[in-house]
């Protein structure tokens, strides 16, 4: 097998045999194929499109070119979760306890943030003593005993991807769907799970701004998953403002906390409740969706979700003080509202600009060495279709260095759009694709 | 300016400014571009076209990312030809000599051969004593006296293109009309004539199989030469079956001095005048194509073309012997014929595979590293629309290695096809674009 043959037939539209496509990841992993033909193929994919055989096949070969997770020592289905990134998005840190409390076991690997977006990674680390560096036997082995564990993503996992991706984000490769679809999916199959609950987020602050696109992602990643093997659950839902109210790690912990005690918000209740939902009837745990709804909101309010979140802590080492108003989070020392200036309902509140705004305080990362401020963020007081006076706080930024108050109070009374009638919210959730 | 942002407006079809154009080029000859940035532009541009604006700016941006000869010191209109490549293409040759004995000064650069097609300069040096390495001021000066001069291209010539057509050759984005003419047209005006006439060959021997691909190439390259303020003719021609009867440096050099002395192949001869039309045309030698093949003729009939070339010959350090049968050149150990299997009418003559024949014998290289032997090669007996009796001979070939004999008659004899009934000839020009 020759690699210009491969790009040959791509570029000229034609479909990859899944050996080729195997053959290509290998290159790729060993390191055999110069970047310069990687980037060519890349382009040429971008360009014609892959087929669901070829993207499957993409999706599998990546998932084997490196470590794979065998979870075939736990008992029962196990059930994984994934978001396409969005800004304010805590839901997977309370979806694990609440599947796991309904007797799922959840053996999560999630990355950290990037851009505007934040990683369940770093939102964990904000938690004091929780370590997320768990060798694999530890890592089973807590699965086992709490249903529930969080690691950072190996390097050893899906390294075709890694090196793949690394070169896609420097030649304008990184939009196409298939190869979206086949790198996460990769990832996905690697980690061990028989089914995944997959959130693609739609709107301004999403990776797929048109719900057409989030439309196609869903279906091809469902279809990939199908050929490999695996049950795949996709929902559709909105990103067009943040998720809560909160924005920051241990802001986003603190609020997810809030949620399990049955004090968090509903935007954000109602998507936890329905991709844990879909978890339960991919687990076998539920046979209808509207049971599986009544038996996580019984896990809230009996506290049994609290309690797991609790466990899965305790185990990784982290400490939480519920009785205080913090929970012994790391806090920001500076906490300055911003103030509408005029009087209006709010119309539209970007999430891209407040995603940059807490990324600007610290909360996230512009490039992937950058370090982050656990402390710092971006609390919501006002969201899509409230009505504000002008004076009235919109939001409250919790930040650790001064200078920054003055660009960042800009972007978020640039973030927020007001008018004199009400505007439509959208749904949250805009379609279930299986 | 951003590469990534080139790229990106590129991969969406979007048109590039020249600015950006000439930073790509800059970039590419800094090797201040990484190469999969170079291959993922390339690629973009194979799938999503270049306007002729584009392909101009191209053209241009790379012809002065070297060194650009000038040829100002010299009078007159200086008229440049060039070939896409074929098998048995010694037009230049015999073209050199003709234009320069009609007054018109002609400083020719000429490439090596590579694969089944043969190069100028390879066939110039199978005359002993032949040198094609001068200095700028020993070629300016020569072309000032002598009217004519071939030298080997310079490094330093175009150094954009090099790079460039390095990476397309192993990403699969040679075959893209906008980056092949641009890359043939920035050689020309880095070469410096006024005056351009163009070979696009088309045909089973010719890189552009299809007569529809090599008029787009033609059309695309007379309007970047309009753009560059060029004047540019190109002529459509055939390179189904090889051009004359032989095929092999030396072999070559002896048929176009055979044309020369008006006992030249009427194919050969045909095409030779037409091309040196079009240059006098350009090089306001003549008003009128008629007059000027008119003049042309007469230069062959009269001597003059030969006793130029003689004098292009003796200027550069060769020396041949014009009484001799063989002129003096280099001659092959083994002459061995290729018999016909069967009777019938010549009905093809695959360029292509005569080419790869004169090839393996030695005559040309497969990488660019490999040593070529100038004596060997093939001499046709037959061409298409001749009619062959079983047993008589259809070829002849010239080789210093006996083992390579077998498979060269083999490849010989798929590269004749017979039947009872004559087919009707390609016209050897089928249009002329300006």
């Amino acid at each position: 097998m020759n690699v210009i043959e491969i790009i040959t037939k791509k570029r000229d539209g034609l479909e990859m045999s899944p050996a080729e496509i195997e053959f290509m990841v290998q290159a790729i992993s060993a390191g055999s194929i110069p970047d310069y033909q990687i980037s060519a193929w890349a382009m040429a994919v971008y360009l014609q499109g892959m087929s669901d055989a070829e993207t499957t096949a993409l999706a599998l070969a990546m998932a084997y070119s490196g470590e794979v997770m065998d979870l075939s020592a736990l008992e029962g289905i196990k059930v994984d979760k994934h978001s396409t990134g969005g800004v304010g998005d805590k839901t997977t840190m309370v979806v694990i306890p609440l599947a796991a409390a309904a007797g799922i076991p959840v053996a999560k690997m999630s990355g950290r943030g990037l851009g505007h977006t934040g990683g369940t990674i770093d939102k964990f680390e904000s938690i004091p003593g929780f370590k997320v560096e768990l060798s694999r036997e530890e890592f089973i082995a807590q699965v086992d005993r709490v249903k529930a564990a969080v690691i950072s993503q190996s390097g050893n996992l899906v390294p075709a991807d890694k090196k793949l991706y690394a070169i896609r984000d420097v030649t304008a490769t990184i939009e196409s769907i298939p190869l979206i679809a086949s790198s996460i999916m990769s990832k996905k199959i690697a980690a061990g799970a028989q089914g995944i609950v997959l959130d693609v987020k739609t709107g301004q602050g999403a990776f797929m701004k048109e719900q057409e696109q989030a439309l196609r992602l869903a279906e091809t990643m469902v279809r990939i998953g199908r050929g490999a093997g695996r049950q795949v659950v996709a929902l559709i839902t909105d990103m067009s403002q943040p998720l809560g109210y909160c924005v920051g790690n241990a802001l986003e912990v603190k609020e997810s906390i809030d949620l399990l005690q049955g004090r968090g918000p509903k935007d954000l209740e109602a998507l936890c409740i329905e991709l844990a939902a879909h978890m339960l009837i991919l687990g076998g745990k539920s046979d209808h969706i509207e049971t599986a709804r009544g038996k996580l909101r019984d896990l809230l309010v009996s506290g049994a979700a609290l309690a797991k979140f609790d466990d899965l802590v305790v185990a990784q080492g982290g400490h939480l003080q519920y009785d205080l108003p913090g929970y012994g989070l790391p806090q920001a020392s500076i906490k300055e509202k911003v103030f509408a200036e005029e009087s209006g309902y709010i119309t539209k509140l970007d999430a891209m600009k407040v995603g940059h705004s807490a990324m600007l305080l610290g909360a996230g990362r512009e490039k992937l060495e950058d370090q982050i401020d656990p402390a710092v963020g971006i609390e919501l007081v006002k969201k899509r279709g409230d009505y504000v006076q002008a004076g009235e706080p919109l939001a409250i930024m919790h930040a650790n260095r001064r200078e920054l108050l003055p660009p960042v109070c800009q972007l978020l009374l640039e973030s927020f759009q007001l008018s004199d009638t009400a505007a439509n919210n959208p749904p949250l959730i805009y379609q279930t694709v299986t």
